[in-house]
């Protein structure tokens, strides 16, 4: 992790740059795939399964018989756990609630929006080393709390032909009854499409490995909805003096280890402090299982020595960081700065992986600088709010001059007549 | 205006298929395009000015002057009424502001969202035989009330090298001064990557034809926020005997007039009625300036009669039109049953022209069976929502194990290892 000191304001975008992932041409690839999908339908999901997973699947969906095992597989201390995580979560994702206020815009004209949960929802779990049961929480949770109606999962089976138990587990608590053994981007097309045994949808959820991701970005082009556009993850943090450097260096390779291509980025105005997190983090390093993905993610990584904490705040905010920990003495103070970051931990004792699992707030943030016009994935990201009105005779007499007036400026005559036609019927009436 | 009588459920999505647009193949003229704006800047801009525009443009950039005298220009009752509107429009989406709340999901773990503006969007505004002020209204008032910090429109010279003295007013009178002599593609390529002139933007909002269209597909794909697909526009009317038949077939023309690929749809048990309010319609349209584009669009409009209500709602969900009237005796009761809709207008005096101009919802809708996923413009879209949290001690030792456990379960030790050293140290510190 190099250090770089009191850059000028002018290089800060060049220095800011994520390293460029390396964009393997994977389309021809995922088309074709895509395509068999499409035309073949589940027999091209089991040809699949047997060519990129290596087995025979049988039943395309995951039967009640393998819930039941997955569950009785799961030890006590992880229920509980998942327990107060999903607890944190609903507590966190029910407050986004919004209650439908009518707003009489003008007397007789009378304005609402409803938010109504997108019926048919399609989550993407990987599979492989690190099953990542937790996204179940955090897209399933926002997707029962906005009442979609049909809620499918597609992960990928193991070499058994297996989902990870723990997977099923979490699914089952939240009621998700539909999850199927498919990975990669025949999964987003089995969702994309429909297919005898999987249901289209209407929006696409999760993240995933680079066919996922190019499969996401295929059919988001063809029109349907996806949660937000990929890319690595990343974690900035802003520590001063009152920091505790040890934590700092873990937090950081909290980050680190998620994979190569993740990127941590350190700030802060106090040069022998950014010293010592980085010996910390060279100590904490070694006794880590993913150590040699950790220490590959570290070598694109920078610590910014900034000249004063506006600086740091600016440049934070230039940056866009997906996770954004604050460790500094006025950290309320600043939070109310940040402009571009996904999700924000404030003092010595957030880290990320309390938001990653337990806290309640969603851990699907927008990555690579899409900060700056993403939001992270929400109740908001599961509903769409369909507005409504209801305009009185009284209301069409107050506001028709609005309109005719507008419309005839705009030339739309048509637009014009539907409020005439309607203020003559009440003129004639009286 | 074909009517289609009591169809089969298996029949319906086949029935309700959109016209296929004719995707003209522009991608390598927009590409060529963009590629000049990227690489040349403004004096890319300026030779398409007079290429496309036939026109040339000394300065991009609007001037006071010009503003000063397109507000000259505009006559009394417009100032009146487009006054009116931005009120009813601006009281709406005020009421979209949602107040930051806390929320303890655990003792000691708080946690919280707040929306801040996007800080740089890009409107789009067309120009041409139809100057959609109107469109300004829309996506500059919530641009405004979000705290957007750059606002920027592009929008087409006319022949004269001017802009249409409305959008300068109207952009004047919110507070937008960056209104800069772009149309097109170029115009898309100007905002995305940036000019001398020209401030590159985060998010792009607008309707715009097809090179347009096609262009923030493109910037789209390269990661930028846009508002949404777009589609031409559309409106469904479901009426009864309470209707006002002369009503509805305005309705319908008003949504006809936009072009010849805008469609409608009419719903209804009644065929009768259905028959009465396509004569309307036939004998309305004579009288519209647009007469022409209005019966074009009426070739590719069909009408239903249905076998109940419930069909009626069902074939209307199916469908997710961009406008949805009701026009019907239990409207109220009935709008509780909207799940895919853009927008809807209940009773015989909601016109959709009142929620296109002047009522205070938003005119930006998702068209083109969108609705079945992405909601309309809304303060929503100009804000991002970033969460928030702080952790105390006493919140880590209660949430702690949870962090742990789940962490250890999907093998990602250094998150575990983020908890465990805070843990320790406040046991050493007791």
């Amino acid at each position: 992790m190099k250090i770089i000191s009191k850059p000028l304001r002018s290089e800060w975008i060049n220095l800011l740059k994520r390293p460029e992932i390396e964009q393997l041409s994977l389309e021809t690839e995922v088309t074709a795939i895509m395509n068999a999908v499409k035309l073949e339908g589940d027999s091209a999901l089991r040809r699949f399964a047997e060519q990129f997973d290596g087995v025979k699947v049988e039943s395309l969906q995951v039967s009640l018989a393998e819930f039941q095992q997955a569950e009785d597989k799961i030890e006590l201390p992880l229920k509980i756990a998942i327990h107060q995580a999903r607890t944190n979560i609903e507590r966190f994702h029910q407050a986004q609630r919004e209650e439908t206020r009518i707003i009489e815009t003008t007397p007789g004209v009378r304005c609402w929006s409803r938010a109504v949960g997108i019926e048919k929802v399609g989550l993407y779990i990987p599979g492989g080393s690190a099953p990542l049961f937790s996204t179940i929480l955090m897209l399933g949770i926002p997707a029962t709390i906005a009442g979609c109606k049909e809620i499918v999962i597609c992960t990928p089976p193991d070499a058994k032909g297996e989902v990870n138990h723990v997977i099923l587990y979490v699914a089952r608590i939240l009621g998700i009854k539909k999850v199927f053994k498919v990975g990669g981007a025949q999964a987003i097309a089995a969702m994309a499409y429909g297919t005898e045994s999987i249901p289209k949808v209407y929006k696409l959820f999760g993240p995933g490995n680079q066919y996922v991701t190019s499969a996401k970005k295929m059919v988001n082009r063809e029109g349907l909805a996806i949660d937000m556009p990929a890319g690595p993850s990343e974690l900035a943090i802003w520590a001063d003096e009152t920091c505790n450097p040890s934590f700092v260096a873990a937090d950081l390779l909290s980050q680190a280890e998620h994979g190569s291509d993740s990127q941590v980025v350190l700030v802060s105005t106090n040069e022998k402090l950014i010293k010592k997190i980085l010996a910390e983090v060279a100590h904490q390093v070694e006794i880590l299982p993913r150590a040699d993905l950790a220490k590959s993610a570290l070598e694109n990584s920078v610590a910014f020595c900034m000249n004063s904490n506006d600086d740091c705040i600016d440049l934070l905010n230039e940056y866009a960081p997906e996770h954004l920990i604050i460790a500094c003495e006025d950290s309320d103070y600043w939070s109310t700065k940040v402009i571009n970051a996904g999700s924000v931990f404030l003092g010595n004792y957030s880290c990320e992986s309390a938001g990653d699992y337990a806290s309640g707030t969603n851990h699907t943030l927008p990555t690579n600088g899409f900060a700056k016009a993403y939001s992270g994935v929400s109740l908001d990201s599961f509903v769409k709010k369909i507005t409504f009105q209801r305009i009185s005779a009284d209301g069409i007499l107050n506001l028709g001059f609005v309109i005719e007036t507008m419309a005839e400026a705009e030339g739309l005559w048509a637009h014009k007549n539907a409020v005439t036609l309607r203020l003559n019927k009440i003129k004639n009436d009286n």
